[in-house]
């Protein structure tokens, strides 16, 4: 469930999406008419499939990840990106329509128990996925448990303060990782250095300020632009420092990356590798590999937020 | 099992220290006569405290709280403060003595696990220590499981960087929060600004530098000096955004403090707690009490190591 789309697939046990669709999110005000297209959808597709590999479609239950989703009380807080207003209890409209579990967590602990029961970190038991896109979220697996904290709110690195006093930030504090490398921050730092640096900008010196992305900066950068280059190196040193700082707390195997501007590759992993090699405890010093989500990244929604139906409950 | 001292308790099962002995850890250069000079203290509290109340003494298990102590391995790696050299497997020492369930951990994750089964923390879930001494030490308790990570030495908190490229730390990095807010790092704030401000210093202007310690910062502020009570407000701002940080990991209920620097009070507490709200992202208000340890800190070694025994084992 996006602030845009909501993204429903069909997925088969062994993590193949079998059937999708999407819903536009923002066409809704309120949860009864959401949640009754939603399964309207869910139904067509187990009507299409009545079968996988020749066997029965049987629904073993509906995971959602969503923003400010919370796993404990199976309902959305107050999601300040979403049309959809208040405290929304999906189990209770979903049970309406289907008697099935219904598992909900936040977006980007669904992608992490993704990465964990379909992706890359099958087999591990202590990893993080750090998720990069408009903001920066994060999913922690600790002894092969997904971590909700007392709350159901845990694993919110994106708004741990990387640097005090530092940029504003949405959430009204100041130095977030997020305000340095969501894409939003990405496009900061460029629009920082063109300034102090016109002389060096190549690729983007036609582009006007409120054109620069991250996926224009990433271009530029494989073209070997100097402050393309420089934006990234910065932003790696940044994102490596907190990774270092999270290793701190679990000791994880493994810290995963995903998302748009992830998608750049060396020109942010080279100086990724360096700062997280830098910045790390030395009794850590090998013990962990920074690694790419190896789910696709128009599967990750789905997968993630079926993996949570793998979750042992309690 | 401090660098100096090795205490050692014989514990009752509702936490009461019944006997208890030290030797001097710097005398052994040898794991092995140590271990068996350890073992002799232990036979002897035995011999003494044959029965607790009316009921004969028999031992569960020794559990052990030492630096770079690893819970998965059983051995403590390399203590650099240690005068006993080496990875010391205290297990296999110990079994040639008696055949008994030996837990060991390091020392700041004991306190935590103390604090757990015999302290202030009984009952919770979710909740962080932080131990402030010569250095900064720390352990972590999630859904009621001390967090050892994948290589045993998860929680290290207090070299979480807090300041990139600030302080230089022991650990050889820059900017670890044990350089702000352990004894020495609250002994150099003072220093520092106590040469900036030499006309505002009043109870300590005759103490030299190499003098001060935390304990006469704390006097000091609780007569009123300003430099002090700045040095306080200075550490509890560092200490404040530190734990506020370590919430986006866990979400716990509360974060414990112990450690001869706390002791001061509220000096420390006061700009500690208006920190931790002003730097708590916005999603945990309310939702995380800082507390101080609720163990008596002659007892905290000696507890945490014997709850470690009471840990459920897999």
């Amino acid at each position: 469930m996006g602030g845009t789309n909501t993204d429903i697939g069909l997925v088969s046990e062994n993590g193949n999406i079998i059937q999708r669709r999407t819903i536009p999110t923002n066409a809704y005000t309120e949860l009864e008419p959401y949640v009754r297209d939603m399964m309207r959808e869910v139904e067509d597709m187990v009507k299409e499939q009545t079968t996988i590999d020749g066997i029965a479609v049987q629904l073993d239950g509906i995971g959602i990840g969503a923003p400010n989703g919370n796993y404990y009380t199976g309902c959305v807080d107050n999601a300040p990106n979403l049309t959809i207003k208040g405290v929304l209890d999906f189990g209770k409209e979903i049970h309406r329509y289907r008697d099935l579990p219904v598992v909900l967590s936040n977006d980007a602990n669904a992608a992490a128990y993704g990465e964990y029961i379909y992706g890359g970190a099958q087999g591990l038991k202590h990893f993080i996925m750090f998720t990069l896109g408009t903001g920066v979220g994060s999913g922690i697996v600790i002894d092969g448990k997904l971590v909700h904290g007392s709350t159901g709110g845990a694993g919110e690195l994106g708004h741990n303060i990387l640097i005090p006093h530092g940029r504003k930030c949405s959430c009204g504090r100041e130095g977030c990782l997020e305000t340095y490398t969501s894409a939003r921050g990405i496009v900061q730092t460029y629009l920082e250095l063109r300034r102090e640096n016109p002389d060096q900008e190549r690729m983007l010196k036609e582009v006007p300020d409120a054109e620069i992305s991250s996926k224009l900066i990433g271009e530029a950068a494989h073209q070997g632009d100097p402050v393309a280059l420089r934006t990234w190196e910065i932003v790696g040193d940044q994102l490596g420092l907190a990774m270092a700082n999270s290793v701190t707390f679990s000791a994880p195997e493994a810290i995963f990356l995903m998302g748009g501007p992830t998608l750049v590759g060396e020109p942010l992993l080279r100086p990724l590798r360096a700062a997280f090699e830098k910045y790390l405890l030395n009794i850590y010093q090998g013990s962990c590999q920074i690694r790419m989500s190896e789910l696709k990244s128009n599967e990750v929604a789905i997968l993630g937020a079926a993996a949570l139906i793998k979750m042992p409950r309690e």
